[in-house]
């Protein structure tokens, strides 16, 4: 499945390393990459700090194809992604005229304090992510895209970022949910794995109403191989004499 | 509040990167590890492949004084976590009479198969972590501690490993709600920021049945400083003309 491309993630925020805020976006960019055929490799959660954001995505913008960021992006001084993007690439950050003029047009006259005007500083010539939501940019230098962490501003710049992006087949699974546990189907499962290097193979238990189960997963960029390694699930699970349910992936 | 020891964590799962599970680990660990005063500054998440575990493992060993790691330490094929700890300290993995043994008090006999009898490899002389859901333990080597994915489990063994923790002072916070915008609030909160540089000040807007908001909070290990951080917050908002709520920051 060599064949997709990759993106590496970084989140941004204090709040999110301390406990307070349970983050969302990372959930929700691997449901927005995935049916492109993008897949995450690895995820950073960093400090609100300059330096940190700085190397965080200097580490993951030359291994993977894509590098996205999530967070700190707003209007207090808390919020340096745009000088950890400017530190990462050697560029200048300062205040564009494009970045302006969009918050010059969304906020009535007299409310463009300050504040709110450093949310035009944009770090050398990155082009600028459109934000449906509320006016303030994101931006994208290179194969890096820089976003808000407000979920729903990130839904929205997601969308405006999509004609970007260029996907690979999108990774296809099965997900079987089955009463076994999981160590007596991991003999059987390993070696489904051996059989069909090209897919990749999955165990992961659950507990529901008291009862222990495990849920098989089978992922590949192949259709034919994916419902070759669903019927093998099937057939290990019926040798096993355990009940099975085929589920929606998208509902696993 | 360089005072406060600090902590990397490391995610282990390709479920967790693909979308498919929300990881809640890291609120976990972060909301266990705050009141023994324990910070985590940095957190990974990698596949489940054994030199992306050892990289990142080794990244964070050497700049925090703690380590913890989540996930794949069950017993089938992609639980490859014990071996990226071996590799990240370059010592054997191999099954260790201690570990077995808890595992054969654990099950019945017969059912202690193959799978389950990987769960007590063991890397190098690690010291057991005592898992009091479900037997197969996780462990400890040097400051690095790995421990299961499970909820359930990781609350379990954190409880183990509590009394070997030498933690700081606690972090202390505050959290104001009020009706302010982020923008309007920037520009005192950066003052504050300024004539308090011991405290970290932080804003977080939110909408809430449609009105918008900001939570304004203080961090700091000292109470006094605290106390004071929160009266500045409280003037700044008045000033403006704000209303505000004080927040039990456990809620917050």
């Amino acid at each position: 499945m060599s064949e997709q491309p990759t993106a590496g993630m970084v989140i941004i925020g204090e709040e999110i390393l301390g406990g307070r805020t349970q983050d969302t976006n990372l959930a929700r960019l691997a449901n927005f990459l995935g049916p492109i055929g993008i897949a995450i490799r690895e995820v950073r959660v960093v400090v609100d700090e300059v330096e940190e954001i700085a190397a965080a995505v200097n580490a993951l913008r030359t291994r993977y194809t894509y590098v996205f960021t999530t967070g700190g992006i707003g209007p207090t001084h808390d919020d340096v992604t745009a000088d950890g993007i400017a530190r990462a690439f050697g560029v200048e950050l300062k205040e564009r005229a494009d970045a302006l003029a969009i918050l010059e047009a969304y906020y009535a006259e007299g409310d463009l304090n300050a504040a709110r005007r450093r949310m035009a500083r944009i770090p050398g010539d990155a082009s600028l992510i459109e934000n449906p939501v509320s006016a303030a940019p994101g931006f994208r230098l290179e194969n890096v895209f820089t976003m808000a962490g407000v979920p729903k501003i990130v839904d929205g710049m997601l969308e405006s970022i999509r004609p970007q992006l260029a996907g690979g087949p999108p990774l296809l699974s099965v997900s079987i949910r089955s009463n076994a546990l999981e160590a007596e189907i991991s003999e059987g499962l390993e070696a489904l794995q051996n059989e069909m290097p090209d897919v990749r193979f999955g165990s992961y238990p659950f507990a529901r109403s008291g009862r222990f189960g495990t849920r098989l997963v089978g992922r590949t960029t192949d259709a034919d191989r994916l419902a070759a390694a669903e019927e093998k699930i099937v057939a290990l699970l019926e040798r096993l004499g355990k009940e099975y349910v085929r589920e929606d992936p998208d509902a696993a």
